[in-house]
């Protein structure tokens, strides 16, 4: 469990200790979660109502796209870098026994190589479309993921994608990495971080990237990560 | 029944004593189940409203998915373990006289067989576009079990697919074991289990596991299923 | 009517006793009807608002397959039977001097038969894509009916089919009976009832199948329904 | 207006005396006639919710479709009879001077006639349905029909259709007459009513039917209808 | 605005009394229109919830098609008459300035004219299909017109059409006048009215229609119109 | 700000006083402000909830086209006039340095000018269907776009659309002038006027229109229009 | 945050004190935005319920088309303004070291260009349905791109799209500037400015604009921008 603290007045903690005295609590800490439990489910977002549906807020803010970026935050982190003449992606490997294989990162044609987080399903489907597209360009390549993307972010009768991808593509003269998330938004990067805690990983990409050769950039990804006992790594290159 | 028990203050006993003595319960037992049901009923889940529809819940979860994972592992339990050279399923039969036959373990073809637990005609349907696609690879059959799972848990309109699958495919140079759940996540596996009691069956695994022969892993599953009176069992060989 | 019986605490009584004397109730026993009538209409499953929709409940049940079953079992019974060399089904007919033809046992070409209970034009439905789609063998049969049911029951546009059948099969080498439920599952058996009471019929036939002569068969049956005046009786051999 | 009697304790009476005396109501059926409607509007069937939806209710009913058969016994009674060699069908015709012709016996084609109550576009739509299919056997037709009621019931962007039939039939060896039902339940009859007082009518039916001649059929009908001063009668002779 | 008149009895009177004097309401009759107002938003149909829906109440009523009804009473009257070789649709026109033309009575070909009440759109549309679908006989006209009301009364994504119509048809070998309904409902009449007061004019008209001449006609049409100052006027003949 | 006026009774005004003494008001002006808010998001029109779909309310009316209505008299107004051999169609045109053009009057082919007010996509979607449509006729251009106001105002799965239209055509002999409404419902005028004041405009025009020259037509309008700086005027000529 | 300052009367303001000292809040501050977040997830826009829908208010205004324009003003500012012979688009690029490139001005073909703010997926997708349509001219480019955005505020089963657009087009005789918003509105203009502060950069273009050389307007463009360190800059000529 994660511990919150917070200051409250005297008067209050008084209060909260009788409460626990005379009511069914066992304990303060027990008190207080309740309470947050009791909380969380009537004070939802500002938006209330807005929060289930494909529609659009009062602020602007379209709440389902935001909540599937959370859900695409879910899963193993993963990290892409471009060095010079191409990009590496790379993802620690499940190490149970009986898991034989994970589908991390997947390679589509010689030139493509897609690193995901979030709903399998949703990745494994944008994935299977690009296979099937057969983009010539990244720029196509990018027009048929944003489309299947944007499909479920605009209609009421779907949900939106629950998956952020990293794609390393050689289809062009250089080789670029492009990074996807659920509203169907894309940059292109140098070198970025998905999946769980990619927040924090991003930060240290920040500091520490620099463009160098595919042994470097693959030595940062495995260090960012953790330097995990199995890994999944995969290189890009023209 | 199941028993639950829990401590309660001095005080709050002696007020529940009171509720018995003058009121409609006949005992604090019943009192007790009375609460939990009128709770219950109003304590949903902190997201309470996304979790009846195909849409992603503020912390990023879609509960429909996880409900249905929860619906998969209804009905009897089934292992599957890869061996040298093949895989074995297996699953206990009914034993009632009236049971002539029990569907649980499908051929699709020579070379694939799948297990299944969860909403029959759920998992009916996957095998039965299973066979209408007639998959080369066993890449090309993920893609087309996927697809269907997934088309039921992006779409408002539809509900995700109960079922649990063990696959068994033997249409590339190796044996492969792939689990699918109702989110149409899929993992390679060595060894696994599915349905009832699926999480106590798959520690037994972990821990006796072994890639041996056909008849250590047909023993294996059988063991693990409690040495049935009769089973259903099937082998998939290159 | 019903009778239900229940103990309650003296003082609650005495209360009851009062507001018959007092208020607008006839006598104690209308009271609580009305108390009961009361409470069902506010104290509906655990999982409300789950059952309304082809959606999964928190539990992993979906409530409308659960509902539509009970639908199923509303009507006259029905039983069939498996003998060397066929199978027969039976139902008791109307006597009203009115009715000219019911239909309860329906021939599909010359080599199937189906018995139903519950809503008719579900059942009519069923058994017209049978028509339609001419199958071959016992199993494409299946994969035909399952498929209409499935349609119906994963669909929120839709609501599934009340319908449960009895489908005698002589399209492979041996005669097949084979039970439906709305769910989509089926069991093939060598016996079984459906409709009004089908539970307590299915435990006679548990007690007094034997696998015998068609004779015996029809004998059992026409008993087993309490040997109605006049009953429709169909065999289907090889 | 329908004059409802029913029983009150006395304590309970003078508590109405004084309401009226003392409230805006100008008398006690006024008051409770404003009791009624109050309760009505509160107190719907146990099943509240379900019986708005083509959905299945805990119990296994599906109420839109008892509700359709509650809209397709509005509209004047019609009666069918069967004779040897034919069946008649009759209904009483409206006698305002303004009305120059009403629909409600549709003969298709020179073999089948129909009669109908309820809904009167929704009767159409079916008669329709049968010209364009233009059926071969009474099975036929039977199938073309069922189908079109099954749609509306099974789908809940639809609306069952309200309307009963009595479908004269001479299109096989024996002239048929069949009852459509709102839920798709089709029955062969000897004779039968619909539309409003059919209840009734059908009692009087079961005690009169016998198989006779042409006019003795029209006879038995027309004196069931109380003997209009106008009908429409058709015959259906094979 | 319309007066409503009604007894209370002195007691309420009264305390109507000192709420005018205390209270924020200019006058008496300012109190009773707040509490109409406040009583319609809450006490509404007993079947409350059907209907704002295409489906079928517990009564057996589409109130949609009822409240359809009361919208295609709304604009001007409308009236058709019947005479020997001929019909005749007349309507009021509208007499301001800037208006150079309304639309109330269509031709469609040379046989047929059509006279419409309510959403002149609906009417139009319905109008529109009769021109697409140039039907040859009466009844085939009456069917194409049923057919688009029905597919809005019984489909929850639409809503009913809020048209009347009288159309005038000479495509058989007599002229023959027919009144539709917004739910599809018809009426071969001699003599009808449709729109604003079309209660009171049908009484009028049954009083004094006579089959008479093409002038007697128009002339009973015009007089119960009240002599309007412009008339659109169209005859219908064979 | 609109100001309100409104009489009170003193005991009220005083009670009010002492509420913004107290309270956390202002001044009393901000008090009966509060005031009204709080009372129009609870105080609906009379058929609350019928106000949200395209569905017929009890009085017959159907909400989203008057709301409709409304929205269509958004924006700059607009005037057109029919004169011997012509009609002439009249805005403002906006004064802002930046904007280069706006689009009010829309030509389509030679024959035809269309004026609009409302929502601007609106506006575009009708005239690009007219373009698309290539009406010959007055008659099929009025059909042509009543069936797309028609479309939106009829499906529950659209929203009405919320623009007026004033068309001036000279497809046929005559030049015509046509106002066409949210509910698709059309007038041939000779003059009027549409948008923001439309009805203080159309009253004017009733008093000073008389068929005149083309000068003194758009003389009128660009005068009633309150001689605007820059204005767009389109004539239409036989 | 963002300061809110408010006079409240002393007696309010105690009252609040004492609330401080207490209750469970720290500070004055603290409780007043308690205070706002309770009081804006009650008290929404008046017409409450209409902004969750492509639907139409009472007052005539279509929420969801307002609250799309607040989400496409989010995001990086963007200025485009029409000089002698050309247009030019202007936008910050961010600065970052980890991306690599952004896509704010899009390239269609070689006389048009695209800059965009808010939904980058919704953008995207109308520059994509403008690389398919090819139009030839700036006014059918403008059909293209209101079809897109209008099929997304008329449909309840869609959301408005929340993107402006820019569009610099060069396809006719002149070089055109044209602003899109998510209603489909559309204005031709000679500068303007969307994105984050679109309003307060609108006023200076509006103060500073005057019709020059590429060089002057490039250089304006980038000063009301603040100079940013990296822009993206686009120039369409004849």
């Amino acid at each position: 469990m994660t511990e919150i603290r917070t200051a409250i007045p005297d008067d209050i903690d008084r209060y909260l200790d009788s409460l626990v005295r005379t009511g069914p609590f066992a304990s303060k800490a027990e008190l207080v979660r309740a309470a947050l439990v009791a909380f969380a489910s009537t004070a939802g977002p500002i938006a209330a109502g807005f929060d289930l549906e494909n529609m659009v807020a009062p602020d602007g803010r379209i709440y389902q796209l935001e909540y599937a970026r959370e859900g695409a935050m879910r899963g193993a982190p993963g990290i892409g870098i471009v060095y010079a003449g191409g990009a590496v992606l790379a993802t620690p490997s499940p190490t149970s026994p009986l898991i034989s294989k994970v589908e991390k990162i997947h390679r589509v044609g010689e030139k493509v190589a897609v690193l995901s987080s979030g709903i399998v399903s949703d990745a494994r489907m944008l994935i299977h479309r690009l296979r099937t597209a057969e983009p010539k360009t990244t720029e196509e390549l990018k027009d048929r993921l944003v489309e299947l993307y944007w499909e479920h972010g605009v209609d009421r009768t779907k949900r939106p994608l629950c998956a952020q991808l990293l794609v390393a593509s050689a289809l062009d003269d250089d080789t670029r990495l492009t990074e996807f998330d659920p509203s169907g938004a894309t940059v292109e990067v140098n070198a970025a971080a998905i999946g769980m805690n990619a927040k924090a990983l991003t930060e240290l990409l920040e500091k520490r990237y620099r463009r160098g050769s595919a042994q470097q950039a693959e030595k940062l990804a495995l260090e960012a990560l953790g330097s995990p006992d199995k890994a999944d790594v995969v290189h890009v290159t023209i």
